[in-house]
């Protein structure tokens, strides 16, 4: 039934929005309130914590969970969104592996602009290490904004002379403010969420004054991504931001990282929250955790 | 020990080849003895069937089979290889599928030049149909020349009216007889197989008079891919053969169909085949396995 599960799903995604720039209240509410239709599944338990300098939900599979840690980093263009509106996504992914994960409350633009999301997010990564974990044993993971700061979390990690984690996850990852990807056009009419003036919206609020033509800003098209970890991105074909993922794969293949470009057709932006509604969703998480279960070493085996 | 292990494949594949360019009878002969010495899982089952017009070894996992089929192509530069060369791959499949494959004695050349290979695959696709099998039940898979026959006879079924499969498993597929891949000249040092001669050597054999420039010669480059089923490419960055994937995906892609290209680095050609040595090969392969239980449809269920 998938083809009228899609069909659905699109026709959710296209209900007129209120004309006009929404303020960041109303875009945060209404983000808020799209998310909470998602189905969380059952039986992963949730606490808040602090890692670094930040909230965090920490989301534990039933029972006993395998030994290893997802750092998951939530989606919203860097201005909403929370560890609750992911957690459907992160929960899929703790129910799926057994790991547990972190998914962190990092800052918000316009309040705190870049690179404050990279920078508590490189405060959490180090927390984690500092408790013991190894690399080996942590895998990011994060949708949309948060698939962004999957990559450039590595980078800003490579840059402070940490190691790299053992895998990147990225669900639609938005990775190039300059927006100059092919997609961006040709996508522009079957892609149900967004619109460029939308993307430049929000996008202005995080880069503020920064120019965008730099590697924390747009990592598709300006990121050295040497010694980078396996990376698996996933992405759907009615994006705009689906060449975002096609240009990263393509660098980091030339960087030498092992890469999975995971392309599924005629779904949107971060089709994975429809889990359980959406039989694609489902599959693609199920390819996520095997990629998990295999990159994440609960200690060192050598290389 | 992956480090190691790859070493360890890499320098088994540089063995100095005798001077000169060998026989047919050599190639075949020299493929047959690396091919044996691949590990071939444990409880499948083998016996030799008619298919179409073709023989072809029946492969069954040990106890129940699950409902489904893989159509399984072996590689070897359509001059050499057969059924028993693949049957690391084919018997990995199986055994991690719990379908049945069958894998097809196609026709080789220089005795049976184009288009006899993808006759053959044709053949033995329509003769799968005939006896029931309903093509949401099958999938096609094959290695280096057989991976190419994957998507060619995918387009030759499409051309005689036939329904497509339900997907596509290509191992390091040959999609391109221009040679015109950026890696024909990138990965000429990294690859321990192949070099431009070579692959010209055989590559004439099979091309004879025809001009490489049509898509059942160079699917990467010339084929429209409109309607094609879920493609997994798997390939390594030390093999001149590299962008034949790459560029399939980005076709494929544009046609609208499922597309997932997974890279590993630093292996080399149809580094599958060391499954039970190389640990990214088991791992590719539980990729592949868990991509075909996605895909592989007992009974058409809707869409």
């Amino acid at each position: 039934m998938s083809r009228e599960q899609r069909a659905r799903i699109d026709a959710l995604l296209r209900q007129p929005a209120p004309a006009g720039p929404r303020s960041v209240a109303e875009l945060r509410a209404g983000f808020d309130k799209l998310m909470a239709g998602m189905v969380v599944p059952a039986g992963i338990r949730t606490h808040t914590v602090t890692l670094g300098d930040r909230p965090a939900v920490l989301v534990e599979p039933p029972g006993t969970a395998r030994a290893g840690t997802i750092l998951y980093f939530h989606g919203g263009g860097f201005v909403y969104g929370s560890p609750d509106t992911a957690m459907s996504l992160t929960g899929n992914l703790v129910s799926r592996t057994g790991f547990r994960a972190f998914s962190l409350d990092y800052r918000l633009a316009p309040e705190h602009p870049f690179p404050a999301a990279i920078d508590d997010a490189l405060s959490a990564y180090r927390a984690l290490l500092d408790s013991g974990e190894q690399p080996s044993a942590i895998a990011f993971a994060g949708d949309s904004a948060g698939g962004g700061l999957t990559v450039t979390t590595c980078l800003a990690a490579r840059d402070a002379g940490l190691p790299m984690p053992a895998a990147i996850v990225a669900f639609s990852p938005g990775l190039d403010m300059t927006r100059t990807g092919a997609s961006m056009d040709s996508k522009a009419e079957s892609d149900p969420l967004f619109t460029r003036e939308g993307l430049e919206y929000t996008g202005a609020m995080y880069r503020a004054a920064h120019d965008p033509r730099q590697p924390l800003l747009s990592p598709a098209v300006h990121a050295d991504l040497t010694g980078f970890p396996p990376l698996l991105l996933q992405v759907g074909t009615n994006e705009m931001l689906l060449d975002d993922s096609t240009r990263l794969a393509t660098r980091a293949t030339a960087a030498g990282a092992d890469v999975i470009l995971d392309i599924t057709a005629d779904v949107p932006h971060v089709f994975q929250a429809f889990a359980g509604v959406l039989d694609e969703a489902d599959e693609a998480l199920d390819r996520a955790a095997l990629f998990l279960g295999q990159r994440i070493r609960s200690r060192d085996i050598g290389d």
